[in-house]
């Protein structure tokens, strides 16, 4: 009895139209990343189990995927171990598969530090792993793009990568809104309500804002152990309204006491005022609540929003100083990007924004009438591949309305027909199949009639 | 202290120049798979155990890599199940690493085949992973590249994947010699031998015979226990010479009295005339000691051979005519073949074939002298860009020295360098890194001069 085919939950089978469709989105995204000079990387799928554990806290590292060793595995494994399935899952496991781009990177840059020149600007498209619940449009398998430089501080490269997502979601078609923070004023602003211990309780408050409202906001931080006091110094910075730099202004007031703050709201400026430089098309803004995994980035936080199409954010980023610290390689900054590929894919189906004709299937079918008509048309097909038109024979000499059929369903343009007339004539009768249209030419003519 | 950074051995990561390099043999690959009406698929990394296992014999069951359930996956192991290694790992691992593509693939065409129309034309290009033991040029995580077509007996399509290795090695610059052979010739020889129980020892036997010549040969199929009436059948055809049609010409004479072998003579008849008329480009021959993986091909095989480049094949691939029977979809006959992407790499490396200019550095680096310089010379490279044309802004106000060190590390071809004098005139200053020439350019020239 034949086992019923299928694959593990959380991971997907794509077809030839929607590769057609990821291709386009990845092939988007890398030409620009190509424009602005960075150089494409690839790492393996599977990592050291010590380079990926400790890096994404406790419920990444629930989340990796392990890889049993291989030979025997449990040799030596005393019953006892089996108490304590965390402990044992590290003894027969060495290996994991990768759950992000951003460390296999960071490793990356210091194994091969002295091959690669500094700042080192790189991309990277290649699937990663989690073993988290799958549910609709979260999976188990899954595409990053990211896109980063590592060995300076300039922000000339958060203006670069600004550039790029305007780039992309321009080509792409896709309204945005490019929302910008610092994690600077963030910390300033838990400085100067001297609860600087309790800076993530009070962006995982301020973050909440747009759903649960200021009071609610209030009562959360009040819950977290944060005084009336306290809360009095950070109200005004979640009050603030009007333009980008009508908020730097409000805040450089607010955090005026922070030096950390005071550098942040230098820094904000200087980018907000390289981007206004810049003329970028796309939407953007200060967005004070915004907070994106402020364990790791110091500096500017990104994150991007599809404005005609409800979905969570479908890139996001930020600078983070010291990326390849865990690795050995001290004061290395680091500030990248990473665009979420099958968002942006349910984003482009949801508002029917692919490019027409992107499948792949060939231009023509050369209709198959047997085997010396067959012999007619292969040296034309042979020449029209050459001038670069995807062609093919159809396999057998069957029924002319099964060949039609064939090419009705893979939606090929062109049927070429040669019989008995069309060989006496050194001719072909093409018939296009979305108008119905037909032409005979003259097989000498048949590459400059697809050109 | 930090750990210092490594990968699982028998891995790889790829900087820029090898991923270009990649790039290059994945792209005119590709290309050639489409101009002949192949489309794209991808199917998951990891596939359920039950999928996999059994597929490949028991080595191949022992190289497949394992990935650990998640969650408490030894939650009731009980202690005795520690004796059995084997059965353990089937407990505690419900999925595997994708060992090949070809599983997969017939896989996917039994899970889909109300969505895919027959014949089915796909081709893949994946890494897949072996536990095998590394060595030089034999990896644990390669990249396989499958052109396969299922659903269809024509040899039409044989006609087809010998072109498309033709057009690919042309592409590629590699003289290759493609070996061509049919299974059922062996069977046939295999039963006029009255040898058909032993028709696996046969053809590893014969497949040495330019190794260890033709009296080891005969010694090793006296050793698998054939007679010397039957070793006697089968030596001339060991010792056939001359072309290929003269070999297929004593070849119909030896198989005369077997009707797989005539059918083999037959199809190897029609395939070669096939070719003849196709206007092939890369030598090919007839080779009776191909054997390659005689336990599922049914009809053609192929092996293709770098002349200039001494190394294994590096393509390889035949008809096989149950493909998707192990998932319960009977007679769906398939043909596919497969290119080598290492081994590829190795030649082209070996030979120097790779194309001048293939890294992906920027054309143009624009040098950084300042905050006002950089804001004059910011709108130009957002000009470039939309034009087509890569290019960066040096980071920081550094060193003139230092920004021609960079461009000069990542072979970036142009410097575009403008201070006070350019500035006033409305211009540029354009430095060709490889020529040292260098010319005054006016802004509103810049474009043309790059395009």
């Amino acid at each position: 009895m034949a086992q019923k085919p299928s694959i593990p939950k959380g991971t997907r089978d794509f077809g030839p139209m929607e590769m057609a469709r990821r291709n386009y989105i990845f092939s988007t995204i890398s030409s620009v990343f190509r424009l602005f000079g960075y150089s494409q990387i690839e790492t393996p799928s599977i990592e050291n189990l010590s380079t990926l554990l400790g890096k994404y806290g406790d419920e990444g590292d629930k989340l990796l995927f392990k890889v049993l060793n291989s030979g025997d595995a449990f040799a030596g494994v005393e019953p006892e171990m089996l108490s304590n399935s965390n402990a044992l899952s590290m003894k027969v496991c060495e290996k994991g598969m990768r759950y992000d781009l951003t460390v296999p990177f960071a490793r990356f840059v210091v194994q091969h530090q002295n091959e690669v020149h500094f700042p080192f600007k790189r991309y990277q498209i290649q699937p990663v792993w989690r073993a988290d619940r799958p549910q609709k449009g979260r999976y188990r398998e899954f595409y990053q793009c990211d896109v980063d430089v590592v060995g300076s501080n300039s922000l000339l490269y958060e203006l670069e990568l600004v550039q790029i997502v305007d780039m992309v979601f321009q080509k792409l078609c896709i309204n945005v809104c490019l929302k910008i923070n610092n994690r600077k004023l963030l910390s300033g602003l838990a400085q100067v309500a001297g609860a600087s211990d309790k800076i993530i309780d009070i962006t995982v408050a301020i973050d909440k804002i747009d759903k649960i409202g200021l009071d609610a906001v209030k009562e959360e931080l009040m819950s977290k152990g944060l005084s009336l006091e306290q809360i009095a110094v950070i109200e005004p910075a979640l009050l603030l309204k009007g333009s980008s730099s009508e908020k730097i202004e409000a805040m450089s007031g607010i955090l005026a006491t922070s030096e950390v703050g005071m550098k942040g709201i230098e820094e904000i400026k200087e980018l907000f005022g390289l981007i206004e430089s810049a003329n970028i098309k796309i939407g953007y803004e200060l967005d004070l609540s915004l907070a994106r995994g402020l364990n790791y980035y110091t500096g500017a936080i990104f994150e991007v929003k599809a404005l005609d199409y409800a979905i969570g954010s479908i890139c996001g980023g930020g600078r983070y100083d010291n990326l390849t610290g865990i690795f050995g390689l001290q004061n290395v900054s680091g500030v990248g990007i990473s665009f979420g590929a099958d968002r942006i894919y349910d984003v482009l189906l949801g508002l029917d924004k692919y490019p027409q004709a992107l499948d792949s299937a060939p231009t023509v079918l050369f209709a198959n009438m047997g085997a010396s008509e067959a012999a007619y048309v292969l040296p034309l097909a042979v020449e029209l591949r050459q001038a670069g038109v995807s062609c093919e024979l159809y396999p057998d000499n069957a029924k002319l309305r099964k060949q039609f059929e064939y090419a009705d369903k893979r939606a090929i343009q062109f049927m070429v027909i040669a019989g008995d007339d069309e060989m006496a004539a050194g001719s072909v009768t093409i018939k296009n199949m979305s108008t119905g249209e037909q032409s005979v030419v003259p097989c000498d003519k048949l590459v400059s009639f697809f050109k």
